[in-house]
């Protein structure tokens, strides 16, 4: 057996024992203490940084990769990454402000149109006749007898259920609650009249992050809404790390399902302590996520879902039982899962859908769903495409020096003077800027566009006093040191922050590129141009346009929308013909693999530009810009 | 901890270790020995007979009890009564052979009628295309396409399976074939063409045995039948008893129901063994049996069944998944238990009506299913009801002195000479004698009535040298004891055991002429009697009609038709039709509560007469008979 080694964190006082040779950060997450931890513990964040106090010699020595990732001032200070430094004994660690995630608000609202409320289960209080011995029928029967005679059908009872009936029933006095399923199954039957207490829970597994929705299914109205973080961003930040951790070694699957699952039941138990409801009367839930996460969840083989051409193994919508999956709710009700439609575009994409009602417009609607995979959706009532864009975790601050999540202290507005090219910043909360986050690195960049700070292929080709040369290229400097949190380093915004930028960004404009090409529409086409997602919610239109992420239209197209894919979920929660909705909206939606499309490499290569190499795609933008414009169109040759 | 006693089976040699204080009998069940034990160790039957013959010492005395069930040679020879006979060390028991329960003829088949063939499962090869860049469908999605091309509708893929999909469809090199239930889920998927295999069970729950058939689902074949002994026996012969067992203490079901599924699993596996067929490939497995047998193997609470006025749990069919339920059979697939009627009209009963076709006859049909239990059916396509009477394990042989079940050495057919008093016997295989088994009781007393040993109230009042008094009162030699297999004891029919057979068949007839009154119709009216049963079938028709076991009619309008209720159970498994039918069936069938009806009390006393207390309803029987007559009709004082 190996050596146990002991750490304390400091400020938090807590202690955990974990085997020699694991990382601080190993040590971290099994201490549950908040650290930053962008990559997952990959190595390639640097976010996880750490100061070891005390019993520093227990610690392996500081890589050449490792000082890399810090300042020399800070390898002085004793600061450590995380994830690689490794435990050879006991030591005490400080996790600094800046390494902390902080509050982050986690739950996003969608909008969520009106739906016909039609729970998927119903409560329905019974006073039954008692048996007598001119009445001997069955206590099923006796149950479904009764229900009939009140319009209701039940075909089905579960069969743990029926083995409880008889005691149930004479214990309560023949005074029932049947808990119903539309589709005509008893679930649960309950002494006395527990009418009141009718729930539904909905869940939407981001990438990132889980939200989790409690409905009343009385009356359909959302009780408490509350987000963590995905538990499974140990195996890896991105989806792609994650499915690739499973292909190498398929016992990760079902690590990544338990996390899952103990994710969300602690979810579940944290709102219904703070909504005071009991969790077992929480009778059906519906999850939506993208197809990876809907395959981590169910336990379903992904392996082929990371290869080309990435079919997914399970489309169709699923039940499955409460107890089957392991989720504390009423063990008897069903967990349904949203229908997938490819292995990129998934339940979350469907329900963006639903929820924005797209399929439901005359005009064309553009919808995108900005996220580590930003899912861009194309049509309208008659036809709706679908794609898929790797667009990476830069807008949630990782590969950016000073990147950070959309937490306090965060630098989120950003405004470049164009003369005197001064940025004036503003910080979530107000605190004193500890980095910057996705809106903010838009904002940053595209001041820099207009203020000519940087040209259209994204050079840094202005001098000041502001723009010098750092380990990462040329930077410029947005808080300096003096204004920090820390004190110690300036934030700035370097030319690889910029790549990094224009890579996510060329991706989400390719997908939007290649479906109106698909479609024979230009730009001017799209009468609504709908941004969800939690990130979404944050941008600056105006600037989201002048990097060429979106496609010009007018101001007043553009729309955001929030987390529709939570939105989704509630709905199929309570509305089972919006369940049906969906089922059918993910076997009508197309499916565009853009890695297939010939045009890809050429206009990915032409939407790296900013705000795009056709100058003509962007008029108004252009106006606006003080870039000196260096951009040239790509054309692959043509094939003969 | 208690101590442990060793006690060595002889002849068998096998030895077996139990807590100080258990019963021979005990011992005997977990050494799995071969011992005959009617009442399951409640110490009436006096069957279960050994002689120790190591360490006498290490027994408890010979009750005065247990004297008064042997003989006093016996008790000097060292036999004792195992259930009655407590350990305190080691030991060696013989287990002689006339406690030996012998070859024991444990299925006979029933009729079945002609069924379309419309098994609940289906298989069928596909070969798929493969996933490629212009065909990325999901894999659920793929097959559920495929068949649907095909004709096949698939809209629920049971969880696991979808799960292992990926893998499979690729590793089989997209030729597969898909497991269908007739519902629409696909229950299993298979790599290849496997569809040559596709097997069905059906099993029948007897209070005393349980019998199994394997069906072949691809032609609806019955490939094999066999039977054990019904593993509960342990907790009762009777399930009355068994029932009492769980009343009393609550875990007893969870150990009835653990039995019962063992018992079965066994009997699967010894038959798909024997036919050399992978019980993998058992894909639907159907399941009758009384409404205790059901609850039993369910784990449905029977407390209440078990009260006036009887209410089953579960009278409705149930499908459960055999992984629920612990079946070695393909785990996702179903076990389908038929409809119960009533606490004391099961699944059995329905299968009988459903297998004898009674509900197709346009004349009046009486049904008697002949067990420990007797279910009377009455009726034709626009009516039927049905009751069940208590009649006792004495047709099994037990509270007989001398019965026995229909195994190796029973007496089963005896002719008395009316003259001479003489009796002659068969036995079964042709050996010597150890016993009467149920045909041979019938037998024996229908002979003395028509001799005129006895008179019409059953008493022995005839004086012979082969009738003489002994410890039960009267007492008939059927066989000397040269004759016999043990060559000790004369095997005789006792005042007792002839008061056991009265009260058993004046229960059946009480029920057949309660119903007969129900519909207002005398015997005459009935057109068929129909006895089903696996003893029903070695019933001798006159002698049962001579007794008054069943209502005098025409003899060609009688037949046996066998073991029904397995028939029954096999049609469900080869026809969802018929399987629909029951259901129907279940909810039609009429019941009545005998020990409801006021007349019951005085037609039960008119019923314990030889045939009958009023002459008028025997009136061929009477001709032939020639006992003494000295029955009077009950009439019960009419109220006021």
């Amino acid at each position: 057996m190996k050596k146990m080694c002991s750490i304390r964190f400091v400020p938090d006082g807590k202690r955990v024992e974990v085997e020699e040779g694991s990382t601080i950060l190993d040590a971290a997450y099994k201490a549950k203490v908040d650290i930053s931890s962008i990559c997952g513990g990959r190595g390639y964040c640097g976010k996880c940084q750490v100061i070891i106090t005390d019993e520093k010699q227990n610690a392996t020595p500081v890589t050449l990769d490792e000082s890399e990732q810090l300042t020399q001032e800070k390898v002085d200070a004793g600061y450590r990454i995380a994830c690689k430094t490794r435990l050879k004994g006991d030591m005490t660690v400080k996790i600094p402000d800046e390494s902390r995630t902080g509050k982050q608000k986690l739950v996003v609202m969608g909008v969520e149109p009106e739906t016909k409320f039609e729970p998927p289960v119903m409560k329905l209080y019974l006073e039954l006749p008692e048996v007598t011995i001119h009445d001997r029928v069955a206590d099923d029967l006796r149950i479904i007898n009764n229900l009939r005679e009140r319009g209701i059908r039940v075909d089905k009872i579960d069969y743990k259920v029926a083995l409880k009936l008889p005691d149930l029933i004479r214990k309560a006095n023949w005074k029932v609650t049947a808990v119903i399923r539309y589709d005509g199954e008893l679930i649960d039957l309950e002494g006395g009249d527990t009418t009141a207490n009718n729930f539904g829970f909905a869940v939407d597994i981001g990438t990132t992050k889980v939200a989790g929705f409690l409905v009343d299914l009385k009356s359909g109205a959302l009780l408490r809404a509350e987000g963590i973080m995905n538990p499974q961003i140990p195996f890896g930040e991105d989806l792609m790390t994650r499915i690739a951790q499973i292909v190498r070694k398929p016992e990760n699957l079902k690590k990544l399902q338990e996390v899952t699952v103990e994710g969300i039941n602690g979810l579940i138990k944290q709102i219904c302590e703070t909504a005071k409801i009991d969790q077992g009367q929480i009778s059906e839930l519906t999850i939506v996520g993208n197809t990876a996460m809907h395959h981590f969840f169910l336990g379903a083989n992904i392996a082929h879902v990371a290869m080309a051409p990435y079919p997914p193994a399970v489309a169709k919508s699923t039940e499955v039982k409460a107890e089957t999956l392991g989720i504390d709710m009423r063990p008897t009700g069903y967990v349904h899962l949203l229908p997938n439609v490819a292995g990129f575009i998934g339940a979350d994409a469907v329900a963006d859908v639903l929820a924005t009602e797209m399929h439901r417009q005359g005009d064309l609607v553009l919808l995108i769903d900005v996220g580590t995979n930003t899912e861009v959706m194309l049509g309208n009532s008659k036809r709706i495409v679908s794609c898929s864009t790797a667009s990476g975790p830069a807008f949630e601050g990782a590969h950016i020096k000073y990147g950070m999540r959309a937490s306090t202290g965060a630098i989120e507005r950003v405004k470049i003077d164009p003369v005197k090219l001064e940025p004036a910043y503003s910080t979530i909360e107000s605190a004193k800027p500890r980095g910057i986050c996705g809106s903010g690195i838009i904002d940053i960049i595209a001041e820099m566009l207009k203020a000519g700070i940087i040209d259209t292929t994204g050079r840094i080709c202005a001098s000041h006093e502001r723009i010098r040369s750092g380990d990462r290229g040329m930077e410029y400097i947005i808080a300096r040191k003096e204004e920090t949190q820390n004190g110690q380093q300036d934030i700035v915004i370097t030319q690889q922050d910029i790549r990094e930028v224009q890579k996510a960004k060329a991706a989400i404009h390719t997908g939007c590129t290649i479906m109106m090409k698909q479609l024979g529409i230009s730009s001017m086409d799209i009468r609504k141009l709908t941004i969800a997602g939690a990130f979404g919610m944050y941008i600056d239109p105006v600037n989201a346009i002048t990097l060429g992420m979106i496609p010009e239209v007018p101001l007043e197209r553009i729309e955001f929308v929030g987390s529709t894919a939570g939105s989704g979920a509630r709905m199929a929660l309570k509305s089972v013909t919006a369940r049906k909705m969906a089922d059918e909206l993910a076997l009508k939606m197309g499916y565009i693999e853009l890695a297939a499309e010939p045009i890809f490499q050429e206009e990915y290569l032409n939407s790296m530009n900013l705000p795009h190499a056709d100058y003509s795609l962007y008029t108004e933008t252009m106006n606006r810009i003080r870039a000196p414009r260096t951009a040239k169109i790509y054309r692959r040759p043509k094939t003969q």
